[in-house]
């Protein structure tokens, strides 16, 4: 395979492409050189440290490559649904990956044509989806990978003793043969009770939160049960850090679009919006809306100071969201930048074959592909955009393949922290979801809530005429 | 079955409870009263006109309804597939039913489970994505129910050509038996060419655009297919425009919601989260996404004023975003309001029922529901975002039900109605996608747009330092 890099044109965030009123100016640009330069040092030196574990992973895991291969051609023989428990990070990588990499309708497949299990990630605790899920389920036939670093996540330690629960009745002493966990070396839940129950299990290193561990266990075991080539995965994603190694606009992808952004949020842009042109593409938007929204949504800064920084991320698909959001994005209020993710050349090809000469108005369509039209489509998108002033860019993939989905993701990454450092925020924690925790918990009944039980009994009253029936 | 009307609590949007700072306090209500009560007269007096035929769909459809329900039982009898082509409001309404009111895994159901074909909605031309729809059909076992108004859909009428010349090669003069089409009864291309081939034809009734179209045969027949009560869908439509009929916060839900998110949008709150706590409303978060993305996104008001108008819609979906976006809710800008749309009675219930005494952080799971579980995390987060000050409101539907998404379709609409009344601009065009359109006409060089395509090449080029590998 060829390799090719994914490219990242941002003309049109510039006045010279957009206009003076609403395009950044070169010398914005450079008025904040100095600060990306810190960042990309920041991100440098601490490459691999901390929270920055996630920064080595294209380069330290030859050994578990080895076992996840191992592993997953194992499963993928043995078994014809193959279920991931996990949600956040643990859920939305996977299914990222697995809907770029594996046929586009890989479940509704006849058998004969699928070369891995049907594939489904459980990411909710509504009961409505879980018993859905059982309806369908062949439990003799069925792999679990259950994944959580602290097994403490309450969704997915209700999921794992639901299961565990049927698997036990059904199996008795082989239910630990439907089930892989994904967790912790050392600490935490789940890693005891893997011990305790004799699981498989896959470490997630220390240093990879959640959103940054689609290249660890958590995403790499899943994609090799599914027939990904996780080494070319992870090769991308190496080519992708290797070509942010100078902090050089020119060169560094992820550096400058993290720039632009800064800059960008600072002008008031508080919506990032991530619009890919393939439905191969759609659920990377999930992912990056996690990796984005948690990352930079932070009240308090390094030094303590108040905030409140962050940029919503907002998922997109062209063409479909052309039919409902981009009047909203051409004509509403100048709040956006718009992300377009294209493709150079889709794996299939698709002529609109039909022809019907006495009506004009569809006619004209006919001899031309769908590659075609959803190219032309985007690029009249950006146009119109354009036009009217909205900040733009575009992520061009040569193909989606485990080598560009590598680098797409790197790139995520190392925007994300790129950015983070300049916001001066703490990108690796989540601090804002404890209270709604705790509050579960207190719901719940659990023990050493009590305080908080307290707490939410002594709220004021809601209002009946607050309340419309 | 019991009628039951769906509630809106906005206890957490009012200064009392959300706190001076950021909540609205009575007296701004107050203040905007008198716009709100004109909103709902102009809405009101305009019932059933110009554009606004879909308030009258509850009442209106007795003959066609039965003609759907007829024909839709044939369907259903004669297909193992059953395939929208369309796009925007003929493919987001369908979607958001079928989740709603079928099994949440509907077609990986066997046969034997299912009382209705396979369901797929094509909204989108990536190859990739139509390839694989032709993968897993058996062409002899599908019918396609193509949907455009006008019939000058691209998206639509691509996808209608490269299904009807398939077709035709398979199964000659009887490829007509294989697709039915929705569209206008008398103007545009898609009635001509049904006559021409003799389809089956529903008909689009004047006044109602794509993203009002649910209640009418656009949604009304694949739901019918899929064995939905479409009858009580209306009905329970019909019960909310009821009980809208007094301009009056205190009975008028729609009302109130719509002018607090006014007073909102007013306060810079530019963002619109709609969370709801069930995988089977999922997709009436993208449905009602294109109806205030696209309705309220306007640059120029009624009077010709430059407005740039809008709130950008944001789909989250509980509990799964909790490990997503709920750190930006929480800590981010105070941009957002966020509306939560929780369930009272799930359709199943399911016990957390594995036991693991010595594992503290997970044993107080045990014997809780799952049901418990979504139900305290819902009340959790909406305590977490309340403390922090956030915008917050809650939707709540006794049961997913016929009646209540009935309910919930006419709830939302008629809330954007009131809102764009309030907003003085046209909730019922789209003028901003012309632009894309024409473009797109003339990247694929259709005649009549060899203006627009000279226009296009006289673009300034690219600057290549702003393109990054």
């Amino acid at each position: 395979m060829e390799i090719k890099s994914i490219k990242y044109d941002y003309n049109n965030m510039m006045s010279a492409y957009i206009g003076e009123k609403e395009g950044i100016k070169p010398k914005e640009l450079s008025a904040v050189k100095a600060k990306a330069i810190e960042a990309h040092e920041y991100v440098a030196k601490n490459r691999g440290k901390g929270m920055m574990g996630w920064t080595e992973l294209p380069y330290n895991q030859k050994e578990i490559v080895e076992d996840i291969i191992f592993t997953a051609k194992k499963v993928r023989r043995s078994c014809e649904a193959f279920v991931v428990l996990g949600i956040g990070g643990s859920a939305l990588g996977p299914m990222a990956v697995f809907q770029a990499l594996c046929h586009l309708r890989h479940n509704d497949l006849p058998k004969s044509k699928r070369k891995a299990p049907k594939f489904y990630v459980e990411d909710n605790v509504d009961p409505e989806r879980m018993k859905s899920l059982l309806d369908i389920l062949d439990l003799n036939k069925t792999i679990f990978n259950v994944i959580t670093k602290s097994g403490s996540t309450s969704e997915t330690m209700s999921q794992y003793l639901i299961i565990m629960d049927l698997l036990k009745k059904a199996f008795g002493d082989k239910a630990k043969d439907h089930i892989i966990a994904t967790t912790d070396k050392v600490n935490g839940s789940l890693i005891k009770i893997a011990k305790a129950e004799g699981l498989k299990t896959f470490f997630i290193p220390d240093g990879v939160g959640g959103r940054f561990s689609q290249l660890c266990p958590v995403g790499l075991f899943p994609a090799s049960v599914l027939g990904v080539d996780i080494k070319m995965l992870l090769k991308g994603a190496g080519f992708a850090d290797r070509s942010a190694r100078k902090a050089d606009f020119k060169t560094n992808a992820p550096l400058i679009s993290a720039t632009l952004q800064y800059i960008a949020i600072n002008k008031g842009k508080n919506i990032n919006v991530m619009m890919p042109y393939a439905d191969s593409l759609k659920l990377m938007a999930d992912w990056f809306a996690q990796l984005w929204g948690e990352s930079l949504g932070k009240a308090v800064d390094l030094n303590g100071k108040t905030v409140y920084a962050g940029q919503t991320p907002v998922k997109a698909v062209g063409v479909t969201d052309q039919h409902s959001q981009v009047q909203l994005y051409t004509e509403g209020p100048f709040d956006k930048v718009v992300t377009f993710i294209g493709v150079e050349k889709y794996r299939e090809e698709v002529l609109i074959s039909g022809g019907l000469d006495n009506v004009p108005n569809v006619s004209f369509l006919s001899g031309h592909t769908l590659n075609e039209l959803i190219n032309c489509e985007m690029l009249a998108t950006e146009y119109a955009l354009t036009k009217n002033q909205r900040l733009n860019g575009m992520i061009t993939l040569p193909e989606v393949n485990a080598h560009t989905i590598g680098q797409l993701l790197m790139f995520f990454m190392l925007q994300t922290a790129y950015i983070g450092a300049m916001l001066n925020i703490d990108t690796y924690n989540q601090p804002g979801v404890e209270e709604g925790k705790n509050a579960t918990y207190a719901l719940l009944g659990r023990a050493g809530y009590e305080d908080k039980a307290k707490e939410l009994k002594s709220r004021p009253e809601k209002c009946p005429n607050y309340i419309v029936k």
